[in-house]
């Protein structure tokens, strides 16, 4: 009997898209106003996801509180205020697109959660554009 | 070709997070302020997933009005407006949390949606915490 | 050049609509379900409009920060996770509908915020039930 | 490491259940108000979910700029503003029911992404009423 | 002591834009795809706010039931799934603007609210689109 | 007969608080992180609320595509994708709180709706934290 449970937090932070590889015509080609040299930024909304069995004692698959502290200690305090690619070293050499972001706060998470159980998140960079990714 | 339709309800109710079989230290100890003897609430969210191939003669998979009346009647009638550890038989013996109570959910509609359908069920018990179950 | 600054934040509470005057005959019949001795209860959302002058030197009606803070300490640790009925003074001998909660949370917070400063609140007892009040 | 972006859009329109095949009788008797022969309409949302690889020049799956485009080209165009019974001719022989209206969207869109992309649809008739589709 | 209560309700509705006194030329021109002869549509939000004296019996400014019964009598039967221009008389030679639905159902819902309360509406015509309008 | 119509719009930006005329420590001192000297970012959300007369023939206060294309012109093209303290004007010598973006917001549109017609807005730095400004 699996269960997923979701907790959903949040964190601002400015960034540019830019791979650091490139000369700044090819960003601005590839990019166009997202590679602005200025920065723009996010309220970023991020749903972490963990499967696994319920619990008997306590009814829970994670207490959320747990969760809740995890995702603070390992994702918030490292991204929220902050410029992704100039003060988090996760993005000094890469690009902070949606995508790689999910990616990056998966690996971050899933070493902290313990690995019976399943992880997936849900990252919104915006109310219409966001990403899903289970490290699959 | 397998589509999904989801129709989303809602209930409000009290609980308080509490295992029958642990005296009121361990479970103040484990729950903290869920906890609370006198009871606290929410506006629970339930959306239910009900998965089957697209009759073609009415192009529904199932009539969202008959899915609409089979929530209201096993979920909404037995749920809203009550204490779930006190008025409702299925937490007598099962501390309601949001896991436990979302298998609750599945296992009622289950009974009550054609065994040819694929069922699934989120319940959000605030905007922040939600849990997802499909009976596996 | 009076701007509004509105902060969002919320509470988890059970209570019932009773009339501590009032036989139970006539509490069922005034509110129905909503009177079930055994509680029921609300996600409550709240916002906290405080009004004035911008200070030309932080750029700030009032630091949101600080506005926070005196909505945790005066009105979240006071509601959260409570039964209004039983647990909060205010509705010792006053009926938590809504509008008396608002007027409660209201006063509570007029007396925490500078006199010079404008106090409007809105409270959502549900996403489609909610009540505006401005004190007067 | 195969990630999912999802993009949403919207559009508003006008639509009536029925069965082209059958006469009015029948079509009311299963549609009911939904079959109003005047019409009555919604504001559609659509969340188009494109799945694959991580591209590592731009660290994106599928430039979301152009996937806007794509989905503005070929869906928001041909159903925006527009009455799905009579103007659009996916519905000229087929019931504009919110699942049939799903796997339209989800053909089209098929035939203008990389078929080593997976594709998903998720399509909110209302808030509360949505279907999922992912071509199986 | 004046306190606002809210109440949301919805109906979807088509209609098209049309001056009933221009030719199709002008509509067309005045209206673009907001005047396709063959309509569109919309899921209309509605939020009706009553403002009064708290009744110190009740505690409240009006029962939340009753306004909710009102709103269904005398707005959603006469609006919801329906074509706005074509079965409602209140559009009959008016224009089914956002801004005039909304002074429609201002003076509906007048007749029927007691004159010693305040009444003003809010109506979504989309997310993004939406007026406001007390009768002033 | 006064009716006020609303447009909800957005952009994305950086920014930082920090009074041009402060050393670092004192800005650091009263904005902590939100000082951070290498930019932090939003998703805003702008309301622009237009009141006016309802036009007889069109049935409009003002034509909503006219309002979406002054937001368009004069606000979003100006702060979208950009850095507020660096890249626009309006903050070079202005700490960019709030308070001040939606005074700046309202000065830009003030000049271009006609002088007969009301103006507020309503500027969201995130879903919590929120201002209201009508140029009084």
């Amino acid at each position: 009997m699996s269960v997923t449970v979701c907790r959903k937090a949040h964190f601002n932070a400015a960034h540019r898209l830019c791979n650091p590889g490139w000369d700044d015509a090819e960003n601005e080609k590839t990019f166009g106003v997202c590679s602005n040299p200025n920065y723009h930024g996010h309220n970023y909304d991020l749903i972490v996801k963990v499967t696994g069995e319920v619990n008997p004692g306590t009814g829970f698959v994670i207490d959320m509180n747990i969760l809740k502290g995890i995702i603070e200690e390992t994702i918030i305090k490292r991204y929220d205020h902050k410029n992704l690619n100039v003060d988090v070293e996760d993005f000094k050499n890469t690009n902070p697109t949606a995508e790689n972001i999910a990616v990056a706060i998966w690996n971050l998470l899933r070493a902290k959660i313990d690995e019976n159980l399943g992880l997936k998140i849900v990252l919104y960079e915006t109310e219409r554009n966001f990403v899903e990714y289970a490290g699959e």
